[in-house]
């Protein structure tokens, strides 16, 4: 039986999602609860991708096979009891045997909260990026438009994704929101490159500070060179938001 | 020469404010700091009064003695260079030889964030306390004005302070205000007794519940004894958010 959960983590305590020896992560402790609840039996859990270490998710999603017939409400319960207080799975599904959490998935939602101010929030520092500078937001919603639609976003690709030949993604949605001192940077896609939301969160802060011209995207996206993109910005900013499916 | 510093400090990963050995306090990285400031020279802080385990200070202030001839907004910057990530110096100023951060406070404002929804939240979850169950403000409200004036507070002291004689305290503020699903309550006093504020707390939420009537806040009060009041509510709420000087 194929099991679909919607879970979200804090990031600040992860070295990303993926499984790797030696450090927390995500999936290991999804693994580790699975295993525990199948008397010790082994359960691979995939997710619609991986997520960085520090970056959060509000709505990433997994899928196991199982063979014990658990109630989804059971399940669910099941899970929070024992995952960490940094992990919340928020619903439980059951899905015909051929959905993947990975191979499925149409679009996703990232976002990116940034908040001005002359001092940085304290009690907010794992969980956005703190700007002293003033920004235009007007700049930056010229600029998100130009992001939108099918391009070659190699210019927005970090390098540990060299591998990747195939650079053109589509952003279906790109926006910025101003709520008094808080950005929040909207991006919706069919798919996204290594670290490319952060960059371009690094690029839209660059024309929101004034240093470049929104239209500079397009020359930055025409040039297909990392090097002329801007920075990558922090990754405690940034939210896995939502994933949809068919 | 005296300076006296207002601090900010996210009590999460600290075993509370004062220095005990073998664990995190915030005096002893305040101390820490001063003493490589001062050159090895050791230097001590004193504060307005303690903060317990996960407890937060939005306006701790303390108080030091030093021989350098550094400007003011300079200790500011060199103090917040060296500290760690979770204290912050929010301003420093030069007082006169005989201020003293405890001894002359005259009142302190504290506060306490409760949060109702069905789910906690998994990002503010060491910085509010969530509760399920619906929360009737005006039944709080209510009981907020019981406790203004002054009173032998006994019954909401926690048991590690029986040495303190005195019970008498008076409080000069207390209210309760209601945001969406957000509930905050301020306290302000000329003295609070050990865990006095969260076991507050911990009544006002079994009168939100509904479970004892507002009134009953002034038997509890009488009988002078901790076992009538409601449970102490968790460190993670609570703020000691300013401190009142002449």
């Amino acid at each position: 039986m194929r099991m679909k959960a919607v879970i979200r983590y804090d990031g600040t305590h992860f070295s990303g999602y993926q499984i790797q020896p030696n450090v927390r992560t995500v999936q290991e402790e999804l693994e580790k609860v699975l295993q525990k609840i199948h008397k010790g039996q082994f359960v691979r859990v995939h997710a619609s991708g991986r997520t960085d270490q520090g970056v959060h998710a509000m709505g990433q999603v997994i899928h196991f096979d199982t063979d014990l017939s658990i109630p989804t409400e059971k399940w669910e319960q099941a899970l929070n009891t024992m995952l960490p207080a940094d992990i919340e799975v928020l619903q439980v599904s059951n899905v015909y045997d051929h959905f993947h959490a990975r191979y499925d998935v149409k679009e996703k939602e990232y976002r990116y909260i940034i908040v001005q101010g002359k001092r940085r929030d304290l009690f907010r520092r794992h969980y956005v990026y703190c700007t002293p500078h003033q920004l235009d937001v007007k700049a930056m919603q010229e600029a998100c438009h130009i992001l939108e639609g099918t391009h070659d976003f190699s210019s927005f690709c970090g390098s540990n994704n060299n591998q990747q030949d195939d650079k053109v993604r589509t952003i279906t949605e790109a926006w910025i929101d101003r709520d008094e001192d808080e950005f929040i940077f909207r991006v919706r896609g069919t798919g996204f490159l290594y670290n490319m939301v952060r960059i371009i969160v690094g690029t839209l802060l660059e024309i929101g500070r004034g240093e470049r011209l929104p239209e500079e995207l397009e020359t930055i996206l025409q040039v297909k060179n990392r090097i002329y993109a801007g920075d990558t910005a922090p990754a405690q900013g940034l939210y896995l938001w939502e994933v949809f499916y068919e």
